[in-house]
């Protein structure tokens, strides 16, 4: 198979020239999304904060960034076999939908168990849902299957340096809209966002600081950080569903690297931030989006001198795919 | 007392020049909204939709742009004795926060059974409520006072030029943004938001169709343009709380000369508009402001023959203040 030219040649799996070659390849297919401001919550927070808002990207969530570049570097040939991933989240819905775009097949391994409304976003985007039983090894082996019966290519939600390349856009994007920012406030989970981020932010400036915003209740990149290699957790315990994953091969060496540090966030924090873009910014924004809003107004954060001089700081709201009765019912709880 | 140049010297309350002289005195204090668009909502509705997001201005509505161009417009003898308004709505917060911009003193009178949480609001950007009885006449006669013990001048919600003028900037937005639109549609109640709109379009472009959205049950726009006069009705009955005032001698003129036709929507169509604004755009928006997306998907407008051939359509999302559980409430019934 011809290597594409997605692939970086250095010791990363993805780097400023991979971010600018996936900007030009996905531009015409994705939303160049805005970036929100608000006095009021620049008050709360006493920073002037840049809401890079990709919950207003296509299927809701930066993942098509990365899935666009990822099924637009393929060749015609592997093309014309499709695309396999396992995922029944944003990934899944944002995969199919680049594949639709591009007008080839995606095969996408969903577990039994997941949301109906989940498997309805892959499927109202073209996507061939493919059910597997619950667990890891059932999901991984019917993705196999998959993938030999088909031939089609296999695309990580999140180890894999064209997602990577194209959610490094989204700094290509920021840096215009608001080129003052010094910090950026990412959601860690696989990885792919914050190394796409780190990469390009670093080399476009290796002054700004990247941040990394976590639950509590899967403080695996905080904890790899420390220990100096990955960490998996026995089990997490988060309402940021998007936010259970652990970093892979290629994320972790960017993670390490790049990111400056890791803020852990408690879950009430991460609803009271998605009550605050509910009624402030008027964005509707799911858990794991909301945590970049959640760290900043942390005590662990504003208390921090480390990070005292961190005065014009872009948050990315991730995405916006919440069902409104989750919504209300974490609100209340 | 001096005549400002907000004051347009032609038939109208406003005109381009007023609107354009509105752009200048409030583009450092507003926000220019972002337009979105959704192949989603796109396929529903078979047109090309642009979805200007008022419900991220300054306040959460349009309000703002006209509160701030009536703020801004007063000379500093008048502005310092403050601003006096009638309202528990948008305007309120709006005039209070444009007053706090140029620090002078906003008075608000609000019934006393208005909703907390809007009195809230206006207390924060810093206005001074004024209790009224629940009354029309009451409200008045305490507004009254308020003028003669103040001397400050009063920003009527929509019978303003400056109002008026403040609004039409939103077209001067939109048609940079997205120059090929053919039609704008705009909720209406008052008529300031249409009036501004109305205004700015037809003299920049005469081919542009300005549609109004109206409830069923607060129908009198669609009567007035029907009758030639202003209709006031004896009751409205409507879930779009911003949209039960009636037309004003300055925006009467306004809508009977230069909009195209008014859109009947009905509350249930309303409600599942604002869904869509949550689930597909991700946009919190008020029962008021979801009503352009409901009257482009609604039978009266598809099926009109005179309107097929409008393909390239703006939709004036115009605030964003809904409380979660009155959205939840009303999606549930």
């Amino acid at each position: 198979m011809e290597m594409s030219n997605h692939i970086s040649t250095g010791k990363y799996a993805a780097d400023i020239s991979s971010i600018r070659d996936a900007q030009v390849r996905i531009k015409s297919f994705i939303h160049r999304t805005p970036v929100l401001t608000s006095e009021s919550l620049n008050a709360m927070s006493g920073r002037k904060l840049f809401f890079k808002c990709e919950c207003f990207q296509k299927g809701g969530a930066f993942k098509f960034r990365g899935a666009c570049n990822a099924i637009f570097s393929l060749d015609d040939d592997q093309a014309a076999k499709g695309v396999v991933t396992h995922s029944s989240g944003n990934h899944a819905a944002a995969l199919a939908l680049a594949a639709q775009l591009r007008g080839i097949p995606a095969y996408i391994v969903v577990p039994k168990n997941a949301p109906k409304c989940k498997m309805e976003n892959v499927k109202r985007y073209g996507g061939q849902v493919i059910l597997s039983e619950p667990t890891v090894q059932s999901r991984e082996s019917v993705a196999t299957k998959v993938l030999q019966e088909t031939g089609g290519a296999l695309v990580h939600p999140y180890n894999d340096g064209r997602m990577i390349s194209g959610h490094g856009t989204i700094v290509l994007e920021i840096l215009e809209q608001a080129p003052q920012i010094d910090t950026i406030i990412v959601p860690i989970s696989g990885g792919g966002l914050i190394s796409g981020v780190a990469l390009a932010a670093k080399a476009i400036n290796p002054c700004i600081r990247v941040l990394a915003a976590e639950p509590r209740g899967a403080n695996d990149a905080s904890l790899s950080k420390a220990a100096g290699e990955i960490v998996i957790l026995p089990e997490t315990n988060t309402i940021a569903d998007g936010l259970r994953a652990f970093l892979g091969s290629l994320t972790w060496p960017v993670v390490r690297d790049f990111v400056d540090d890791v803020i852990i966030v408690e879950d009430k924090e991460i609803v009271e931030a998605m009550k605050l873009c509910f009624e402030i910014l008027k964005v509707t924004i799911e858990p794991s989006g909301a945590i970049g809003l959640a760290a900043v107004l942390s005590d662990s954060f504003q208390k921090n001198p480390k990070w005292k001089d961190c005065c014009h700081i872009a948050i990315i709201l991730s995405g916006g795919n919440v069902d409104l009765g989750v919504l209300w019912d974490s609100f209340r709880r």
